[in-house]
């Protein structure tokens, strides 16, 4: 924690592992404490004072022990039952060395809906509590018997006028129910005892399941975090930032990105509530490059297809097996050392191609670096010789690199590069590109949105989500404010299975084209290896747009698609594939339509299966 | 098709793959038509002409082309463009051979509330097909803008009046909305031109989003659809039983098994309507034994594990190289040819061992064969010797073999083995197997559930979620009427990826036992290797029970697991793992306790893998 920052603290529930898996991953990613889930403890071989030392030994503090259910508003008997077991976790939370636990108001249905015996029995609890020299937060959930809002459970907390009864707020609790977070203010900061963050995406659904399965970290979803958190800073608060996120993809992923992940939420979160935690993203201006890694086998037919999209050979790093391929001001690297560019998810083990990096132009690409660092993010080490450009880059939660160009420089990146005679290619009317389209990991869809939102600063658009041929896909497009760098992120709803395991994680560049339809005509005069797209779609097409019978003839000659929305038409061809999963695209935006096709991308993966599996001779 | 059977249908959208993939996958588990989504043909490389020949190669007949979206009560520009797309689907239509589309209550923006409208242009629409030998289909959507219900779907199509217009009834979009299937029976039968059915978990969300990502195969979810079938039929509906499932699972699972999981569940339907599809299920009367295939290695610990729970080697089957175990009644064998048994699921290929084999006692093991055949469960061919008993078995969807046994018959099972010189171990209080615990494969967990009930007539309960120490599980017991067989199916809500892979799948086998506490004792002297719970799980157990302290310190002594719900108590206590997968358990039922202890699950999780870990010196 830097001086002006808040303290950060992670409920142990939003990570996967044991409960010392969790710790650690906390501790490795920077948390300031922690808040631990009874359920984790109740499992671990570790005494309490054993992990209390623990956490210690970590840097961790105890912030909060959670949670404690159904205790307030019942009969006599009960209640005696309720005093005993919380002194049995006063216990616990002795041997942790924390001071605050968490009281979810009652589902329980033996309470009784009285606010007057709620706050007498919460004040008895509180003086126990006190009793131990310790504090009690009560917090309404969302789906609270009787106690469901957050102003509600704040009545009962100053109906009990005990000084170790606070409340605790869990965003989720209140923005799910569309709660106003501005009566946060009216809290004394002081009774505001624990606050937790948590983000979720917009759902129609049982508020239950929707918190149980769906809560997201910070910037990851639909809630405005930034005004709740913002309400109860102005409020006083002046505990931690703490997470609670209760998320099915999460519990089962490894602990230790995820916490990254995590951090980076709070990061961001808390530069948008003012703090200064990272320098501003500088400005973006398009791609300085994208490199794919090719195995040897797999080079030539790539390198020749780049030659039919009018790309030309200019030069050759000099160090390094890359080929620099240009047509006008866009750049393609080839690079053909397989052993070492990206992560393992990222690599060629075993698919021939794969994206290795992205290079965006910025403004600043120290600031670029240091926001990156600051935000998280693992900063690359590289081998620099003598006369190499000082590129900075850091790596994407799938492995990819993105580097921080300024093409203008002196020392750019081109200048690593020796001529190889050619002069940039030209024609088919590429002037750019216009997207790079990357499926992710399963457990990282999210991770990656919230890394390029909080690295380069592109905003994440809707999740679409398509029927594929072999399973549901969800994709994101993000972009900067100006359109110049735009990224697609695409995943399955399911982590994918063994069957149809011939095209996995597709990932593709898609030019900038003025003239999709004559560069397609180009391109099937080259020879080169368009992906045929089959009559039906054709068919289809003049059945929903009753397109013009000469354009819809061109487009089913050219293996050309076409999409159409409110703001414009857009025309698009793929390549067939190199290797499992590396093609290419030419796209042409008319109007302004700000999609990606993607009620398209089903017939694609039908071609390119049918393609890869001709090419396999199955 | 067999006399007296309806036709069996099921939409191209209930399975994985391309269009072919999944023509293929339904011909072979033997239904009778299909509905041709329209998405799948799109993608398709055949033309409807080719797709057409194909179905009829396979014996498929095309029951029905779908969805034909936002048709009626438009504006009359508008009107006019929706017949051009309806005269070129009708196109498509001819070419696959089908004369039945369906539309779908419109929820476009342009459309407008207005019946008489509808009517006067679905008529239009009616009209236009008619002249083409064709029939219109209009069913409501459960979120359809202004037709909703059937009943209203059936007021527009009665205003209509044209023959060659109908109605289509889903039984997700009657259901979903808690529509009453009563008022069908007041559709004249010739009206009913399409009887769509999907099964659902009761969910408490959108129902759009509810219907396209949470769908089942009828029996597998909450729905009656016994009545809802029974009501079209009475009605004099005479088109096929059709199946119209979205679900996110079969999305992307082989839709080979999918196929025939859907024709179990439609067959499963039939008899619940009174079809004459399969004899009844014989009445089950426990286990005659389990078969745990295991290594060599893993062999001699296992079998001294048995021994320690009272289990005596009483014999060796006579040309297998299968251990007979037996306490009293109770047989568990052991077989150490792990090249064959079990599906590839199921196998110990790299876990050590894994439970090969149930079987039951049926009052009619040759029926319970034949009823497992009518199922369409995998009959397995077995090797029999002269000397070998008949047992009749069949694959379970993870691979497991379930037998059918009649062990008092004098050519029963154990006339198989030959004395091994020892008589039937006894003590422990062991009187038989409570349950058996299997954790199924992802893409099977609900095929699994369906296939117990069909074939062995075992009734499903809830299901049951927790969260585990490495993700969320789901847990569903199943058992016969009288509570003789038990089997808890388990799952996880993610298919597990790469991290925390140490105890993958556990699979166990729960004996019933009169004292477990006195039995884990003994266990504890014979030195047997007893799952070690830790303290932190008993200081819960005392706050949350008050158990009584000498109880309480028992089952602390001895790492019995405890629970209580409002019927009774359950007290078990777990071994250490055999392989990677495979445990013991020993339970004890006090009152009419229903459950499994799910609840102590993670428990025993984070104890099993510190077991491994420690024991792989990790």
């Amino acid at each position: 924690m830097s001086e002006g920052e808040p303290r950060r603290s992670i409920a142990t529930v939003c990570l996967s592992g044991t409960l010392e898996d969790k710790l650690a991953a906390a501790a490795v990613a920077g948390f300031d404490g922690v808040e631990i889930f009874e359920n984790d403890l109740v499992a671990s071989a570790n005494s309490p004072v054993e992990i209390g030392e623990y956490c210690r030994d970590l840097g961790l503090s105890v912030d909060l022990y959670q949670p404690f259910r159904d205790f307030e508003a019942v009969p006599p008997a009960q209640l005696a039952d309720n005093l005993r077991r919380a002194e049995r976790k006063f216990d616990v939370m002795e041997q942790l060395g924390t001071d605050l636990v968490l009281v979810c108001s009652t589902v329980s249905p033996t309470a009784v809906d009285d606010d007057e015996l709620a706050a007498e029995q919460l004040r008895a609890l509180a003086e126990r509590a006190a009793a131990r020299g310790m504090r009690v937060a009560y917090e309404a959930l969302a789906w609270g018997r009787f106690v469901n809002t957050y102003e509600h459970s704040w009545r009962i907390v100053r109906r009990a006028d005990h000084p170790a009864l606070g409340v605790c707020l869990d965003s989720f609790h209140v923005l799910s129910r569309d709660g106003d977070p501005a009566l946060i203010r009216t809290i004394p900061g002081d009774k505001l005892f624990y606050l937790q963050l948590a983000d979720a995406p917009r759902l129609d659904m049982d508020v239950l399941q929707w918190s149980r399965h769906h809560r997201l970290f910070p910037g990851q979803g639909s809630f405005d975090l930034t005004t709740f958190a913002a309400n109860a800073l102005e409020a006083g608060y002046a505990g931690p930032l703490s997470l609670e996120v209760f998320n099915d993809v999460f519990r089962q992923a490894d602990p230790r990105p995820a916490a990254v992940d995590a951090m980076r939420s709070l990061r961001l979160l808390e530069e948008q509530l003012g703090y200064p935690v990272a320098e501003p993203a500088p400005q973006l201006s398009g791609y300085a490059f994208t490199e794919i890694t090719a195995d040897v086998e797999i080079c030539p037919s790539l390198t020749r297809t780049l030659g039919d999209l009018g790309f030309a050979h200019t030069g050759d790093h000099h160090t390094k097996p890359v080929q620099r391929w240009t047509n006008g001001t866009t750049h393609v690297l080839v690079n053909t050392d397989v052993s070492g560019n990206g992560g393992p998810e990222s690599g060629t083990a075993g698919c021939g191609a794969a994206i290795g990096a992205l290079a965006v132009e910025s403004a600043d690409p120290p600031r670029s670096a240091r926001r990156a660092e600051a935000m998280r993010s693992p900063i690359l080490a590289r081998e620099r010789g003598p006369e190499e450009a000082g590129l900075a880059s850091v790596a994407a939660p799938d492995g990819t690199n993105v580097f921080f160009c300024d093409s203008g420089a002196a020392d750019g990146w081109s200048s690593d590069f020796r001529g190889a005679g050619a002069q940039p290619g030209a024609g088919l009317g590429i002037t750019g590109i216009d997207h790079v389209s990357l499926t992710q990991p399963f457990d990282h869809f999210d991770e990656a949105a919230l890394f390029y939102r909080s690295v380069l600063g592109l905003e994440p658009e809707e999740v679409a989500e398509y029927a594929a041929p072999f399973g549901m896909v969800r994709n994101r497009g993000m972009a900067d404010a100006g359109g110049s760098v735009r990224i697609a992120l695409n995943g399955t709803l399911v982590r994918r299975g063994e069957w149809a395991p011939v095209v996995r994680d597709p990932q593709h560049i898609a030019f900038a084209c003025t003239d999709v339809l004559a560069a397609a005509s180009a391109l099937a005069e080259s020879g080169a290896p368009v992906l045929r797209i089959p009559d039906n779609y054709y068919d289809d097409l003049d059945a929903r747009f009753g397109l013009d019978a000469a354009l819809l003839a061109r487009l089913r000659a050219h293996s050309v698609l076409y999409d159409r929305d409110g703001h414009g038409e857009f025309l698009h061809v793929f390549t067939e594939l190199f290797g499992d999963r590396v093609f290419f695209e030419l796209v042409q935006r008319i109007g302004n339509y700000a999609g990606y096709g993607v009620g398209n991308a089903p017939v694609r993966m039908a071609a390119h299966r049918r393609n890869r599996m001709t090419a396999n001779g199955r």
